[in-house]
């Protein structure tokens, strides 16, 4: 068990505005026990621990200069901002992070004033920022908008193109690029380079020493005509004249660790910037936690653990995830066919591509948190010769469906969506959802869809990837453990466009598009002790559909009943469609189409989400009762 | 009529390999023959004349220098592709531009060999480009990859994140930055700017010489530690560093129409660079046809014209088409609300925004090209107080679903979505078609999705989102002029969700989505010559859908038949959706679901796509025939 740190300091603050009386003493002392907090407090709930153990300074800083929540804090990606939350009023139920009910691991607008602007993806907050600067000077809400936008969001076009906008604007905004050269992978790209030679050379202590003895110099840059002290600012540090070229004033870099620079330099900003001003802050994701600070993703994410060692405690399991299952059946198909590249946009672990570029480091491309370019640089691929499998969370590919439609499908290239995370996602919540992507690729002509029911059908997913060169072709697989099915030698190449009967019944035939399968049956062994014996299939694909597989089944029962992990416009939609078009609803066919609720479901256990959105096999039981016009046993609604 | 201009030189050249026996004499005649050749094709056909003019010296010397098909060009956009369609074999039928049948007129890889990718977004071509230099350097395709990408494509950042990817990979790849200070619009941002300030100071002269002189010279840059000729270069030119930092050889800039510069420098480039270059070639739009220099837009797209004069044969209409209708009320509304602001992604033209901005420049915001940024800001500016109006295509809407999902629907920000170009809009063909936003925005909890039958209705939705502060709104609206229905002086607000039944009728009943409404009225005009009296709705909403309108109808009618001028998985899916889940369907109902077909529907008039879409009239009538199970008349078959 771990004890609670002793916080005196932090005692005293529950909201920002009980900063204000506390000394600059008092406030290093404050982060220091807020970073104790923080930890404590993951150790907890589990969660994001490095991002936020690299900011607390950072946090502390902010919210003693400016006057939260009038001055707004936009915190890209949102998973840094746990110590945030404990300072922002939210200590009380910090210990609830990512829980049912609990505080959610992101920032959110619906949970607090403090919160302007949620995030969960990347690279977001300097546009959001723009927004309420603009907005604030036509006489909207008041205050500076400061964004925090980490050196990993930086590859993503969204970051550059507001940039290029607030440069152009000259609104006053404030910029902190926090550079800790870690986002969840190492960085890549030349920005991530870029960014590195900015500030190796150590022009810290000279800037320090400058902070504290001669804070007057600092802010020069923002007067008008100041050219002299610019010129000396920017002798002093390397350079940042990417930023200046983009109209931005520069300033760092700095020790983002360091309240003696801190301090100073937000309140000069506060107190004369005029326009935007970029500030480059340095530092160490993890930092102050030894387990976090040494371990390869520097405590990004993690489950419960013991504060004095770090050990996690991990519940173990015997089935593989969905994502180890991919990569293996990917590495496995690799070895056979040289044209097999892989693809994935900063999420090299998460996506199972980190194996696959140990095994085919030359075949293996990260390219940053660039979703756009990541789907388009896959399409050149394809045009080129190459099998390429882009493999992007179904909620990040979001970033990238203008290229899937324009550069992929209108072209019929033969590039390979694997999409991990489909499905809600638990902790992570409604941000990270994996919703939509049946929807919105199934109605692209050409654009082949599946997904998996089980870790098997994942194998036999990839081997038809590999296989298919006609065109575009995806399939999507969930987070976490698969069922515990046997898993073939090798993948099978399936038949395009052909599902699979899984047990025959009558009356009622249920079929899915994913991983409900296992709920189905589950709710068809209740279902057998009442004598119900509904027809199982599994359609695989939802495009193209199996028409006489449907068929048949709408032919041979009296209800078809869909049912997917997906949002409305998906496979349902398309079921529907196809029994409208070929006249079955003409004569009567009780038709219901499971899908997620028409709202954000709030994280929690997948369980729980699921249960909540009516898709479990209570839910499914209950269903097809319900087409039969029975009533459900009372024991069970109880 | 325009007489067609002599060509010598341009008519001994079918395809590039024919260039290689011609002088650098020969070429530049060879492009002033294609220039003229291209304002005559252009002046029967209309289409985008301005960018073509801009790159014919270009043309010319990528063709006469690389070894295309082998190497090659990727054409950012594609609108300036003209000139090299008449190069490589495709001159027979370039009078046959954007006519149904016809040539496209963008790139386009089913169109030749020489088209290794098409566009028609911009900013992709970096991005592709880089896909076949990687695919070649792992056995693909051989060749060089040599991307065209105009300084308006560079504000977006799916063209930064291709700069960041392949300065980091460091593979050979030819980038030339086609600067013409001009996209459609103006160019907007800091980047804008940046670029601008490389070329003025004029180090054209000096170039100039030492690229007919000392060509040796250009090229130590790629030659391993020749740091003194880089200096030199450096010196010449104003800077690059942006370039630089991220990776790429900077060159330039140079003048784009001077083969003189142009040959040489390509030459050395193809003989020498090892990693990637960025060639900085500054062009005038229009160049060479002063009715296009002259104009506001440099002759960015036309009508056919007088070669002589410049003056455009241009159909007049009565009725005002959509935009203009669009641009009017939000004006009008502004007008009374000063919280409301407008967001266009470089098409203040396009959408209607110039009008506005001319009016209220200071709630008038031009992001450039850049459709992810322009989302999220104005989810900012949502969240600031203020109620941005953010006009977007639809089809470049899918560049911004990510920023929707997360930056706004997950917020429930009232952001107003003015959706132009919805459905098919003719000579742009299928990757400018607007075929998706019902979809992929209907499924998304908390917006609303509307679609204006006339103009009228357009009006009415513009006052509706001016007034929802509830959440995400958005309309959707096509190209092209309106019905010429009477215009009320002042937009309605609109009861959210509700229809409207336009003419009563039994049996079939027909529930419209969007400007189908004149279609399903001329049908209905058939059809009650036969005494076929169908109930005519406007569903106004796909989300929340009218419910008591649509369970009505189902109830009251033997068949229900939703249309739209959008793909599967949109409004047609959520009327099944709620038909299937109120058990509708049990009793038997006759349900069509008239959408746009599984396939890309190719660039013609608006009309023929429409006919060949089976959207039209014609097709409206034999739907209600068919359901009601009666035969279609002979004669209107024939």
């Amino acid at each position: 068990m771990n004890d609670r740190p002793k916080t005196p300091t932090l005692d005293r603050v529950n909201l920002p505005s009980d900063m204000k009386a506390l000394t600059d003493r008092e406030l290093r002392q404050l982060a220091d026990e807020l970073r104790a907090e923080t930890i404590s407090a993951v150790s907890v709930t589990g969660g994001h621990l490095g991002a936020g153990l690299g900011v607390v300074e950072l946090t502390v800083a902010l919210h003693a200069v400016f006057d939260t929540p009038r001055d707004k804090i936009i915190w890209d990606v949102g998973h840094q901002c746990y110590p945030h939350k404990i300072l922002t009023g939210r200590r009380d139920r910090i210990r609830t992070l990512r829980m049912g009910g609990g505080l959610a691991g992101f920032t959110k607008r619906a949970e607090s004033p403090y919160d302007p602007f949620g995030a969960g993806h990347s690279s977001t907050s300097i546009s959001a920022g723009l927004g309420f600067a603009v907005a604030r000077d036509l006489g909207g809400d008041p205050g500076d908008a400061i964004a925090v936008i980490g050196d990993g969001s930086m590859s993503a076009g969204m970051a550059y193109e507001a940039l290029n906008n607030a440069g152009h604007l000259g609104k006053r905004l404030i910029v902190i690029l926090n550079d800790n050269e870690m986002s969840i992978a190492p960085p890549v790209g030349a920005m991530s380079s870029y960014l590195t030679r900015l500030y190796t050379g150590g022009p810290f202590q000279e800037l320090k020493a400058t902070a504290k003895g001669a804070v007057d110099l600092l802010p020069e840059p923002f007067k008008e005509g100041a050219r002299r002290a610019k010129e000396m600012l920017k002798g002093m540090a390397v350079g940042g004249t990417l930023f200046e070229e983009l109209g931005f004033s520069y300033i760092g870099p700095v020790d983002g660790h360091d309240l003696d620079q801190l301090l100073p330099l937000l309140r000069t900003v506060k107190s004369r910037a005029t326009g935007p001003v970029l500030i480059h802050a340095v530092t160490k994701k993890g930092k102050g936690y030894a387990p976090a600070e040494n371990a390869a993703d520097k405590g990004h994410a993690t489950g419960k653990f013991d504060v004095i060692t770090g050990q996690q405690a991990k519940a173990k399991s015997n089935a593989p995830s969905y994502t180890a299952v991919f990569a293996k059946a990917l590495i496995d198909e690799a070895g056979r066919d040289h044209k097999i590249v892989g693809i994935t946009a900063a999420m090299p672990d998460g996506t199972g591509l980190k194996q696959f570029a140990e095994r085919f480091p030359r075949r293996s491309f990260d390219v940053g948190i660039a979703e756009q370019h990541a789907v388009t640089f896959s399409a050149g691929l394809a045009a080129g010769g190459m099998k390429p499998f882009c493999a992007i969370y179904s909620t990040f590919l979001q970033r990238g469906y203008d290229q899937i439609v324009h550069d992929v499908a209108v072209q019929g290239l033969p590039v390979r969506f694997a999409i991990d995370r489909a499905g809600l996602v638990g902790q992570d919540g409604p941000t990270h959802a994996g919703a939509y992507d049946t929807a919105f690729l199934a109605n692209l002509p050409g654009m082949v869809v599946m997904a998996a029911a089980d870790e098997a059908e994942l194998m036999h997913m990839v081997a038809t990837a590999a296989a298919y060169d006609d065109g575009p072709i995806s399939f999507r697989f969930p987070r976490g453990e698969g069922t515990g099915v046997d898993l073939p030698e090798r993948g099978q190449i399936l038949p395009i466009g052909k599902g699979r009967i899984v047990s025959k019944g009558k009356g009622v035939a249920i079929l899915s598009f994913g991983t409900r399968l296992s709920e189905i049956f589950k709710a068809a062994e209740v279902l057998a002790a009442r004598g119900i014996t509904p027809t199982i299939a599994d359609a695989r694909f939802a495009k193209p559909l199996d028409r006489d597989l449907i068929l048949t089944l709408a032919a041979s029962h009296d209800a078809l009943i869909t049912i997917e992990e997906g949002a409305i416009g998906g496979f349902g939609s398309h079921v529907a469609q196809l029994l409208g078009d070929e006249g079955v609803f003409d004569q009567g066919l009780k038709f219901r189409s499971m899908v997620l609720p028409d709202r954000f479901v709030d994280h929690d256990a997948p369980f729980a989400m699921y249960d909540s959105s009516a898709l479990n096999a209570e839910h499914i039981e209950t269903k097809v009762l319900e087409v039969m016009g029975v009533e459900k046993l009372a024991d069970r609604r109880a």
